[in-house]
């Protein structure tokens, strides 16, 4: 179902302009407007979800078959080196619009974009205790 | 097929110990040994594949559906207000283990994590460009 107040339910519907990259009958992909680098591209299901776990597995695979191959057309497009397929789940997460996407970033060797990457350890115990709490709640 | 000096195929086979959250027939998750935040999962399919795009329709589906129960049990244990799933593809995106990986990243409001985002603008006709050579790759 689209949502009246979403922005991107409005680009599927054609209500907003976007540069179209790709479109099938359940997603659409476009650039990017505020870029991370050239050829970073948003691939959105059509059908309004918020978050990656509330799309069926029927939409996520949709999302991801159609990320692949534009991975591919992305890097080659852009004459990148690798690309990062990345999806920000809530506003904490950095999801600015309420509308499941996942951006692929194109990525050159030494572009120095997300190079901070705050990698810590865990105490002795700590691993296996939220370990544990993580499979009680699956 | 398995890699032989592959880290996560060892993972896989057991020869190398991990703390594990889910295992089914097809994917593994279990603890990222240096975390961003606690309760970061990594997915791994078992069978090798070395980035996203180049995993069949059926293993993207099955690492995606596990990404999304996982990721609100992951959000629920570690008590986040949302989180990243991300998967870094090749080396100059930050890729370090090739053998195709998510991470599941829990995210509270303010933690700062991930908290630069370069976002650029396109000079006049440049976005249109960039599109129309990405299409012709697809």
């Amino acid at each position: 179902m689209a949502e009246k107040t979403c922005v991107f339910c409005s680009i599927v519907a054609g209500e907003i302009p976007c540069v179209k990259v790709y479109e099938d009958a359940s997603v659409l992909a476009f650039l990017d407007v505020a870029p991370v680098s050239e050829g970073h591209t948003l691939v959105i299901p059509k059908r309004h979800f918020e978050t990656l776990d509330q799309c069926p597995a029927d939409v996520l695979s949709e999302i991801m078959v159609c990320a692949g191959k534009l991975a591919r057309a992305v890097v080659a497009a852009a004459d990148a080196d690798g690309y990062n397929a990345l999806c920000n789940n809530g506003k904490a997460a950095g999801q600015v619009v309420g509308h499941v996407h996942l951006h692929v970033i194109p990525r050159c060797a030494g572009d120095g974009i997300f190079a901070r990457w705050p990698a810590g350890k865990y105490g002795l115990g700590r691993a296996e205790d939220i370990a544990a709490k993580i499979r009680e709640k699956l």
